[in-house]
């Protein structure tokens, strides 16, 4: 089992969400993380898709992505040359003693305090998967009581172009 | 028209990004950005999805969402009165001479530089998708190669909660 990550170009049609996560559905594919925003082209919406799965799955995702009328381009994300974020808003539980303890942890991992109230915190961070995992990892003794993440996405690194349409 | 950010507490099964969007492809209604990540309860997902309609269109979303088996909540996004941010990657064509200019843009929106090759920078930004939208305009002169977003993601300010199951 591994995780791979899908990057569509697609047709921006109030249809194509569905499609994609139609077959996912029908053919019982897990979907970890799911992010979609338009292009600086307003035709076009990029997909990021996260899935779990064999070898044999994985392969088979991306060939039957690649047959979907609306999907124009399908890309694998190689970890090793990709930059690849998520965002996640965490909503923490502080008293007035646990608040600076909160802060320091924030502090280390570059996150962002966005919002406080007399009782909670709402924190921002982006980074890679594993970093998200083990900031809220760390925060979870505090209590969470609300997280909101965007799901992963990613470009790869350099010149190599995944905007063209092909 | 206008837009509407509705955060969903769902079920986390294989089919519910199907259901969804399934609806909104049925009934012909815009998704403006759709951003789906696991909570701490691996048993459910949060899904963000931002939608424009007029009034009559966007009370209907928020019913007929309600309605599908596995979705557990909805809540409206009160724009006055929650965190709401998302996550942008930008391949930005860049020569010597435009490097620095680029950078100081990038400083300003305190966008951070992720990846540098010869001809090319990736910047992230996170913000408002206001925010976002300004700084991927100022950026259209140099060239974007390419952009993922992630769609946006939020929570309710303070201690009012959205992750209770209701």
């Amino acid at each position: 089992m591994r995780r791979q990550i899908y990057s569509l170009l697609v047709e921006n049609t109030s249809g194509v969400t569905s499609h994609i996560s139609g077959l996912f559905a029908r053919r019982g594919y897990n979907i970890d993380s799911f992010a979609a925003g338009v292009t600086t082209d307003p035709r076009f919406t990029r997909i990021t898709i996260a899935s779990t799965g064999d070898e044999q799955i994985l392969e088979q995702i991306e060939k039957q992505l690649a047959k979907l009328e609306d999907v124009i381009s399908v890309k694998l994300l190689d970890p090793e040359d990709s930059v690849y974020r998520e965002l996640v808003l965490l909503k923490v539980s502080a008293s007035d003693e646990q608040r600076q303890a909160i802060m320091s942890i924030s502090q280390i991992f570059r996150a962002k305090i966005v919002d406080v109230s007399k009782d909670s915190l709402i924190i921002e961070l982006t980074g890679s998967p594993s970093k998200v995992n083990a900031f809220i990892e760390l925060l979870d003794e505090y209590g969470i009581l609300e997280l909101a993440r965007t799901g992963a996405t990613g470009l790869s690194r350099g010149s190599s172009n995944i905007t063209v349409v092909d």
